[in-house]
């Protein structure tokens, strides 16, 4: 929507527009007639300064996932929605890769939606006060344009790491993978096997980095047979769990890189009639709803993704009002969270 | 935000309002530099018709939750995408007691956002094109602001039915209980029992009576002892099932009225040892993304959120431009789904 430039107030007011200016902003070398005049075309066409424009307060922002088809999409639309902004909701179209896309899920197919290329220019014309993108795969391309409009932009990065020239927030993926295996070494557990996510994703990478490292503290060496890779979705955990368990020397418990990977690892154990956690623990990543309604309810990583989207809803709007960044990248904590799936090595 | 209206127009050409309707209406009893120079006035001022500013295309809509803490959600926010509405996601901050509306999952505390009783005035004071309300717990003072405010409103409703005066989209439920139900007497079971949400639903009403409907059917009385209800919510199915499994002569089957109520029923059969589906059968009702990951698959009826969220979409887009509704009530239809939680009677 086009809205009135000082040209257009100058020339339906009849004045220069040097004149507009010095009315704006409260010079008094102007004609009392003239500023009436000015002063009632501005309030006539609801004119807003430039900076006024993009005022943080119920501004109104695009958050744009690369697919709505994840559970946890709706953890950060929630978080997004509490920072107060105004959140028009929009997918590139393009499915990615990431932790708990679950594109393969009932309802995942039949997604539509404009190509990825059009998004940032979607955007742009659209003129949005800003955006938080739910992705690290901005191109070069998107990133100029972006740049060239001055639209501020977030990224929300459950996953990967973005450009480092791009405001982010993430979550702590190597202490989590930590705090896992530690937990699990802690039930006496030595044997422990980890499934990653797409070892290209780096907090695919600092997770299983983070259960390296407890291991290496403990005095365990890790055994490469027990560390596998799935894709972060069911399907993934459920076929590195199986190889799992079919080892000489199976483990006795796995830390499963995100909780759909996790309830794979379940279903696995399940089908070789090994039941959690007596006979195999499970720890997830993320504490998604449905980690509770897991059979058994599931020990996972809690990585706090409304608080994640609340705390990416406060950057934008500080870049929208102009107000400096403490910092350009924001780790939030993780926490583990202990439920059913976990239990002593027998 | 004010728009230049016909008499900004008029004021700015230094003409008459009916000379400026004359001009807009194409009709050619002005004068040509005086049609030109009100043309130009119309474009510099970006000027849109009343009728046309409401137009469906990228309209910006508000899609308005009770509480946004359902993985269902994300599932009907895709739909509305889908149908190319310009979507802003809002939530009333009330919890409902909804199907799958998961308030007590791990990330379900700290909900915030406006209280309930401004969600229709902040939609009004935006100047939305319309709005996609997923609740059918319209106040009436809600509906009065709306309809003076003549702001078009749909509901997208997989819960319960709205007043018959407000269009809206449901599901089958009566034909999916009848579905479920029928699945388990072909399987070979009798003692079938059905765990219902909260009784006041009527899409729990109606899911239940498909189950009565069946059993009717198959010429099998309803055994009262084996109808509970829960409260759409995990706990309510593994509360209500874990007394079912202690009954006398226990059921081999359960329909669970929703997904979540049959994870907590496949929860209660864990811990009373019983094999899913060897010794107890489970049907849900959703298809939820996490019916797939479920330990085991869950057999299922199919309520399509995402197509319910993208036929509103095209409901709401008709009232904006003016078209009629073909039907004030459209129910899409349900589907059953057969994965691993169901099995032939041993």
């Amino acid at each position: 929507m086009r809205r009135a430039t000082l040209a257009t107030i100058a020339a339906a007011a009849g004045v220069s527009l040097p004149t507009v200016s010095k009315v704006l902003n409260g010079k008094d070398d102007v004609g009392a007639e003239t500023r009436a005049r000015v002063r009632r075309l501005l309030d006539e066409y609801d004119y807003v300064p430039v900076g006024a424009r993009r005022a943080a307060s119920g501004a109104l922002v695009d958050l744009v996932f690369t697919a709505l088809e994840s559970p946890w999409a709706v953890e950060v639309i929630r978080g997004v929605v509490d920072s107060g902004l105004h959140v028009v909701v929009s997918s590139t179209g393009l499915s990615g890769s990431g932790a708990g896309q679950s594109g393969t899920g009932p309802l995942g197919s039949g997604q539509s939606g404009a190509p990825r290329e059009s998004w940032a220019a979607r955007l742009v014309e659209a003129r949005r006060a800003g955006a938080l993108v739910v992705t690290s795969r901005l191109t070069q391309a998107d990133r100029r344009l972006l740049a060239a409009s001055r639209v501020p932009v977030v990224v929300i990065d459950p996953v990967d790491l973005p450009p480092p020239d791009v405001p982010s927030v993430g979550a702590a993926n190597w202490a989590g993978g930590l705090a896992a295996t530690e937990h699990l070494l802690e039930l006496g557990h030595r044997r422990i096997a980890a499934v990653g996510g797409p070892p290209g994703l780096l907090c695919s990478r600092a997770r299983v980095d983070g259960y390296r490292a407890a291991l290496d503290r403990a005095g365990i060496g890790v055994d490469p047979a027990l560390v596998r890779h799935g894709d972060f979705r069911h399907g993934g955990g459920l076929r590195a769990a199986t190889e799992l368990l079919a080892l000489p020397d199976p483990p006795t418990a796995v830390f499963a890189g995100n909780d759909e990977q996790a309830l794979g690892v379940i279903e696995a154990a399940r089908v070789a009639g090994l039941p959690v956690p007596e006979a195999l623990s499970v720890v997830g990543f993320d504490d998604l709803p449905v980690a509770v309604w897991s059979s058994p309810a599931l020990t996972t990583v809690r990585q706090p993704l409304a608080e994640m989207g609340r705390h990416a809803g406060r950057m934008l709007a500080d870049l929208i009002a102009g107000r400096p960044l403490g910092a350009q990248r924001v780790e939030l904590a993780t926490e583990l969270v202990v439920r059913a799936s976990t239990g002593a090595r027998r």
